[in-house]
């Protein structure tokens, strides 16, 4: 609830959104489906939290589904938009074309998956997850459905193998699972001018002094590195602008639109290895978030018909 | 919704209670009390709005047992309290006994049900609910269980026929039905210096100006008339004292109390036939009633233990 509070003040200093934050007492995704389908009269959006994946992935299809409001896990999608605008930046930083770049994702629960999907969507030439049995594959068995799906949509040249392995020659690492899963040894493995993204929290994936040098450009969930990866930069702006544009719902397109306008929100003459996301503190982001976000709705025509 | 609104805004104005307003999508019982329990952690109690009876009534006590924190049906129970605080102070002018009295009530649906339950608590000698096929009495068929326990539970010498016939001889009339539904003649058959509450709001059940020196003391629900019942003298001062003594309920006793405190709040000097209830701007109303509840809610012993 503390986290949660802390949130809807964040939404209201960042983006003007009255947001009320409610805890429930519901086990099943049916239960959570059920609570949100009879409360959603009260709201013009909703925002989920802290719903454990794969629950978190049925409970949001069936809500975007049911619903005509933005229904917006931001777990998954948040996190999903920060970091690909910090990698919108990081790929600046080292000349790399984003179609061309191979990315290891490790750690497919709810934020991996969303960060899987958005790089789709924003045409990442390879992605490859991990979680701690290895790479994700077409036909791997003994995995749930979420990540079944994750491995035929992904990885087109089927690699496999632990994700030292996978690491191999990629491009960018995207950590989102626990504290030091990977190596120095590991990054020096990665191709010329390798990113890693190592946003496990409180400690991630590698810390940053072990791979100085070795990468090119780093980012953490932390706030005492730089490059910190937070999701505020994210929600005040998306549902300012999806209820500022009357949307309906939250498409890829949205998540995109707010992820490239956090990017741009930095300067070229701020831009640098150590300077690839705007400051949390930063008011100007939600000012380029939000009317992306809304322009991003009515392009997909997804905006509120007036009766 | 905006009802509901406009409520929270009274909460936090007059009781300094936080509040905010949930409009539900939920058909049956069953469904409200689901949703209410699942959202109950969110809150320290839980003020339920426009729920028809008789389902307000299976609704309201399965939340009580279930929950550990005031749940209040207001349109039952604000209503209740407020007029017994009007009845008070209407026989200190009237000069009769609370015990003595006889007390028709028209309209037995949420709102004359708790009128009925709590003047049971004050001791009010004699109640007889109506409603427009006639009085209720122990064994009449044909009308819903809660009709049913109310039949059974007041007009002790049974008493049948309709309105008309019941109100003779009656001290005080409470109307909590409709428009135009008792008559002056209806009056003049009443006991001496009879009470009238027409509270069916905006048509009361008899206009004042209909019994202008027929009645002795005329309250009604709108704010044209002298003496308004209003629930906002009873739910801030109410919830507050509640939640002060951290209260896991909330008893008939504090609900009596809230009256007798509401009633106080008009001086001797005030007191007059056209001066039963404080007005709803007075803000000392809820510096008695909160008190008065915190202290009834420590007296009967429902006050969280601190663990």
């Amino acid at each position: 609830m503390p986290v949660m509070e802390g949130k809807a003040l964040l939404f209201k200093e960042f983006g003007g959104v009255d947001g009320f934050p409610i805890c429930i007492n519901a086990r099943t995704a049916d239960e959570v489906v059920d609570f949100v389908q009879r409360i959603a009269p009260t709201f013009g959006g909703i925002n989920l939290e802290d719903i454990k994946a794969p629950e978190c992935f049925e409970i949001e299809e069936r809500l975007r589904a049911s619903l005509d409001i933005p229904v917006f896990h931001d777990d998954q999608h948040g996190t999903a938009v920060v970091t690909l605008a910090a990698l919108w930046n990081a790929l600046k930083i080292t000349s790399k074309k984003i179609e061309d770049i191979s990315v290891v994702i490790l750690g497919v629960g709810a934020a991996g998956m969303a960060v899987g999907k958005i790089l789709m969507d924003a045409g990442v030439g390879e992605i490859v997850g991990c979680d701690r049995e290895g790479a994700m594959y077409s036909g791997r068995t003994g995995v749930n459905s979420a990540k079944q799906w994750f491995g035929e949509h992904t990885n087109p040249s089927r690699k496999m193998g632990m994700v030292s392995d996978v690491l191999k020659g990629a491009d960018v690492f995207i950590g989102l699972s626990g504290p030091d899963l990977i190596t120095a040894s590991d990054v020096r493995n990665m191709a010329k001018d390798p990113i890693v993204f190592a946003m496990a929290n409180p400690n991630p994936e590698i810390r940053p002094e072990q791979i100085d040098g070795l990468a090119k450009v780093v980012a953490t969930g932390r706030s005492d590195y730089p490059n910190q990866i937070n999701n505020v930069l994210a929600f005040p702006g998306i549902f300012r602008g999806a209820l500022d544009a009357q949307a309906t719902t939250i498409t890829e397109k949205m998540k995109v639109a707010a992820a490239i306008a956090i990017a741009e929100s930095v300067t070229p003459e701020q831009l640098s290895p150590s300077f690839i996301v705007p400051s949390v503190f930063d008011r100007s982001v939600v000012e380029r978030v939000a009317p992306a976000v809304a322009a991003a709705a009515v392009a997909d025509g997804v905006i509120r018909k007036s009766s």
